[in-house]
């Protein structure tokens, strides 16, 4: 039985993509899109405009997969946005696919989305019982029906309105026939930068998006900022009320890309000083630092420069791993790790080694590259994190696990260390985090201290769930 | 360029089922979609419900292309409706394939709908205005969102209010977990049977589908007749204000199956009479009466009796041809008629022919028939129309062109004479068939008589036309 | 475990169609396949040429589905053969497809082949003992490596030498750079007729694929004849030693489109000689003569023309059934025939009715057909078979169940009558037969009296099985 | 017009597993091709047996497309062998996919081929001068008909027999109902390792095929050894006459994964040696040293320990790159590049830095790539190549393009450093590499010296191109 059932707080990573007058926009969003592949794997969509009308085309896969020629030449027109998409869910249904068109009395509207509302089943509840009919699941729609039933008379006061009823972290695109609109939540959960390319603009989740289009980094989209352009030129507002910036720390942690640079500051710099305090916080004796590769090979960097221990590549992964992978009968030792990375003898075999990672959710894959280092030979292991223990769920658009599935939230660092097995482990402390990041307070950081800048309207859904069969529920797959 | 121009007034013609308390239901829900195939093969659907869930499978395609035995286990439970669907437009996209489903507060809702609103532009720009979202442009979508918007407390009372608002053809099929619901407008354009099966009920758009289920034909759904199927008991209600009936002959003439009784009367009696008065009206003298198979092939031997004169097949039909078919440039002639049909000298040869076809819409097809007998050595060709010039289009659910195209519309009995080049040419009167089907007056004959019973709010959708973008038209397809 | 086994003996039915010098040769043929589509609908096939290079697309499918315009562009040249495949056995695969193409020292060859050969198994196992390796199981492969070992120096001695090392049935076509090959067997089983289309030829297993290319009946290809068409010339060969003729004259009875001429005859006329001396060897008092739909329609109206009985439509047959039908869990009456034929009620209650049907090989649709009748209320049935007892099975390529399978070989007329429940059945004579198809003796009737031209090489079949297993056996399906 | 021409000379690269008398084999081979993926990623197939039959899949693709959970479980049995294949040319047509079966006197047979004949033409030639009829351009088919051919007894001795006829590289894996057979050739130039896995034993091209299935490494398959494992019993022959060994260096300098050993020598010391040695000859001063990754990441890191100049990652790879990507008419700078890499500016603004490469081909890329660290602001680049100046192709299975498209082979340094607009460049020299890689003499080394061990029968090539159409040539593709 293949039918697919939901959660009821899906939770979305994602990354968006706009670009403003350039030629066969729809090819530059793409290459944007592939840029960042890693913020979701899902589905991809891109709409674009020539000014007369919206083109759309969206499909499950990743963007090489979506996309054809043929098809990347029917998006039509010189502006466009795209989007990446990553459900945490099982409901990774082909119509919850971004960007959203939607037929309004402004005309044509496409919406792409970045972040997690944290009232959208509260918001939800309440359309439905106007009449309001959903037909996906993706907090996006609750935008679009709000819209909908706007009394304002333009678009751009229907979407302030619009954006003033929703709560949470969202960078969000629209594309209308003639605007482009580009607009930031309040705390700036999420990054989106502005970049400039000859005679028009390049609007994205992170910089490596601009690279790959030749468009020059010029700023972030600030935290409750509303950029419109429209007729080729950029006007800036700040309709919504202010409030205490709280951008995503775990964006330089683990999400985005170390090429990149988000809250005005390069990832690979961040990355370097988190490896750098950790080796004066933690220092151990040992022959080399390794990363658990790829998200950590820069701390561990950091952290070999500053120990002056020798840095070396201890596991190879695997990049051609699919959306599944079959386990045989016969079990294999640690499979589920075993497929993605391999502990190399040569390298660790008598030696005393310190393995660097980023963050340990529940503990189950480092357990077993653990056991992998250890049958190569590996006289002592020493995990060293690179974040404080992740010890709560995040409700704006990182994907961890619950607090009973989080280790570090039901287990002491002594149960900890032999869970995994290893001679010592030690985790970054918030302040060392802090002060790489920059030092300042202006960063939520509520997956590691619990402090939830925006709270989660947790009794509407819940009341929303007991309410409702989700119409995704009972759908029979094409497969 | 592949993008998608739809058509303002999508045409529809469809098929229709449904089980009520029979195991397996959608297995023969399937079945019965199969027999009402020519009803329309672009999509098939099917929604089943087990009393607790609604399970729902729709793809383009034919009945057996569409479902696999795998599909059909999952569409659980012992009650479930059906769906073919012919679009006569373009817009022939996967979510307006039938039944829809919808989430609402009287729980899971599924309907399957055949026939044409004659208001349903109107509506939808209402809706549209008070901020209701279109997902397809299929008529059905109207009700749904009445359904979702009606302040009624029972679904009975909301189904009333919303059919009261809607005007024009609908036999409507209706799902909840716990009940069956259907109806049939007040004019009763479409067809609609009821047939007993042991322990449930079978409803359908014609008897040959309660055939293949092995369903006894009970009697017809009435005009303005609600029927409801709850805890194993039908009760019969009449909440619609009466009016004349108009029943659509052209079912009759064309469209049915000859094995099919509707409108409480054999096909296969009505057509015998509609050619046995077609002959008494314009006999002729000639060595053989022949048809142009499959339709007229009742016709034409009702013909053949009366007159007494041989009746043969002188056209092979072909039953091959796919969606497609491609004309080599290197021109055939009369390409598109060759594929479908294809003259037999061996019958035709010096012989003075009587061809007996239902109905002429643009003429081109039935010129180049005759050029094919023609070229076989046809002495003399006579054709016998076994209905009335049609000289108007259908607001109701049944695919005729627009008066321009329509040959009849625009041209003389000697014009059209000349275009097709026969020797004679004659249609059955308008009372010839009206006799033949029973002599009553209580069909709508608006494509030969122009007598429209309920009018076409055709204002609405030339305004709707010019303000809006259908959301599909700019769609860029899959392939 | 869907690995295919497959039978030892492949019999197939197919049909072929070649096209010489005509602008775009691959469309011609693929209308000329569309025609003879009733002759094979598993797989089918086209290889053009040039002058220079082979052209090939084949695939599992109808004609419809194989070709889209883009392949058929790429199908280049103005000469051109093509294939439809039936395979009565599960070895369905595509690399069966035909027409095979191979490289030789002639060049590039095309083959074509209607037919099945009773030698293959004894020369296929000769051949691979020399090392020949087979990549099919389909006869024609045996004809390839014949001509790959072929010391002969010319393609034409060659063809030669290896058509004279097979035997049995076959209508071949071969086609190289520069030329196209015909050849007919000197028993002349298979039917294979040829036309002249300004500038050019085309040959094709009946005429009814000449009519949809608009090319004009010339004559058949003879017994035994080579036809070679090089430089725009066509030549005609008899290089094989003569023998008795002896067609077909199942081709006449069922597989043949009514609206063709083969052996120089109309299958038409043929029908309908048929059914009217079935009617004067076996009349019956009735109110009506019905066919099985489609194949028996001709000869049910012969018998009604001679008997003066009136004919009627009793049977509808559909024509959507799929390669596969899912039988409902609870059980349908009469399922299988019930998803083809429906009786009508309107025709056949309280009649009674002659039923006229080709011919009966198990009687298990016959028997549903019955009954079906029956519940429709018919008084009496009286069965006509327009051909004598089928008794044996055919090794030159109709699909004939084995002699245990079929009702009337293992059962008197009085147990058929019984088993199908009819209150009379008779059959043809094998006189009146052979005088409705012109009374020669010319007809191998080896299905209906045993007496085979050609026997079958069958001790080499079984020890070919008892020593192999086929490498088709265990190959994992794709689905 | 995509029918597709294919080259004359079709390089392959792959990589084989097999795994013998352990529980769902076809699943541990799997794996096992998970982790040769880098060898080949265009088809894989698994053929295994249970002693009674042989079952095959194959397909194009990467291993996680190809293989689902159901098709493993069809391929039944305790013994398997895969393989996975890159082309180097156009021809990648499903049926090259191996491993190939055959039928044959001694049996159903499989092979899985990992190298490059030179002399597979000669012999396709003589063998099609005798009737053998061949389906594919992999050289894999040659040894299969040579096998068909061969009069030996015993499959045995029919294998020494056609590998005595064949020269040039092979590690080849052979299967039959009861035996499993492993062979490499005698100058060895491909890896092929043997493992022992509790109550069999697994052989793999590369180590790292081992370790996923927990299989531990005993020891390499000597070249010229023919293993054979038949009840449970693993003998070693060495019936091919001896030569000098000569090891693909390659195999060291780019093409195994940094954590196999192959050739008795983990690939990880070699390359840290390579990159040592390296800083010893081309010493520079600069302020950071960083690969191209992924291949020349520990080459990379062997210079910067060396020279204690610091490690840093310069470069981003993207793993998301599919099988095309579409470039858009608004040319991007350095498209190709770009695609696959992203330069850091955080690293290198204002920094003299070291590029440390594997080697040079074509040099288009190393251009690309120094373009973006120069607009990334990097004030000196310095590229060292950790082996000599690729100067000559391989015909031994690696993908190395023409002398004339080999920059090293057309131009001087001096020009070279101009071209790649570098501030030094350097290669590694060729007596460095071979003490990096142990000093012995027992190396092929003809890419970078021309000394090939065994000479291309170029001529039969040439010849057989002249008289041949390849069948591949003008195959219609399926899209």
């Amino acid at each position: 039985m293949s039918t697919k059932k939901i959660d009821i707080y899906p939770k979305e990573e994602c990354g968006v993509v706009a670009v403003y007058k350039q030629k066969q926009a729809a090819n530059l969003v793409y290459l944007g899109l592939h840029a960042l592949q890693h913020r979701g794997q899902e589905s991809a969509g891109i709409i674009s405009t020539d000014g007369n009308h919206l083109f759309r085309f969206a499909n499950m896969g990743k963007v090489s997969e979506v996309f054809s020629e043929n098809k990347l030449r029917q998006l039509q027109g010189d502006v466009a946005i795209g989007h990446n998409r990553y459900s945490t869910t099982g409901s990774s249904f082909l119509r919850n696919a971004q960007p959203i068109r939607m037929e309004s009395k402004f005309g044509s509207i496409a919406l792409a989305h970045n972040g997690n509302l944290t009232n959208s089943w509260k918001l939800r509840l309440e359309l439905e019982k106007e009449g309001s009919i959903f037909q996906t699941t993706v907090d996006t729609e609750v935008i679009v029906h709000l819209l909908a039933r706007s009394k304002e008379t333009t678009f751009k006061a229907a979407l302030i309105e619009a954006l003033t009823k929703i709560k949470g972290a969202f960078s969000l695109l629209a594309l209308t026939k003639d605007a482009l609109y580009a607009v930031r939540d309040v705390n700036g959960f999420r990054p989106l930068v502005l970049g400039k390319k000859a005679g028009g603009w390049v609007i994205a989740s992170e910089t490596c998006a601009l690279d790959i289009v030749d468009a020059k980094y010029e700023r972030e989209v600030k935290p409750g900022e509303l950029i419109i352009i429209e007729d080729n030129e950029l006007k800036s507002f700040f309709p919504f009320e202010k409030c205490k910036e709280s951008l995503c720390i775990f964006e330089y942690i683990y999400f985005s890309r170390p090429d990149s640079t988000i809250f005005s500051r390069p990832v690979y710099d961040v990355r370097l000083k988190l490896g750098a305090t950790l080796s004066k916080e933690f220092p151990v004796e040992a022959d080399l630092v390794m990363p658990v590769p790829d998200s950590s090979t820069v701390s561990a960097l950091g952290y070999s420069t500053e120990s002056g221990i020798p840095f070396h590549i201890g596991l190879i992964r695997s990049h051609y791993i699919g959306r599944t992978f079959i386990e045989p009968d016969q079990k294999i030792r640690d499979f589920g790790a075993k497929l993605k990375y391999n502990a190399i003898e040569a390298v660790v075999k008598n030696k005393r080694v310190i393995v660097v990672d980023d963050s340990i959710m529940r503990g189950t894959t480092q357990r077993k590259i653990v056991k992998m280092l250890r049958s190569c030979g590996a006289k002592e292991i020493h995990v060293r994190i690179s974040s404080p223990p992740t010890l709560y769920p995040c409700y704006y658009g990182i994907d961890i696990p619950t607090k009973s599935e989080l280790i570090a939230s039901t287990h002491t660092l002594e149960e900890i260390k032999k869970y995994l097995r290893v001679d010592s482990i030690a985790y970054l402390s918030i302040e060392g985090m802090s002060e790489a990041c920059g030092g300042g307070h202006n960063y939520c950081m509520a997956c590691f201290d619990g402090n939830y800048p925006v709270p989660l309207d947790s009794d509407s859904a819940d009341s929303y769930s007991n309410q409702k069969t989700l119409f995704e529920e009972y759908e029979v797959e094409e497969n």
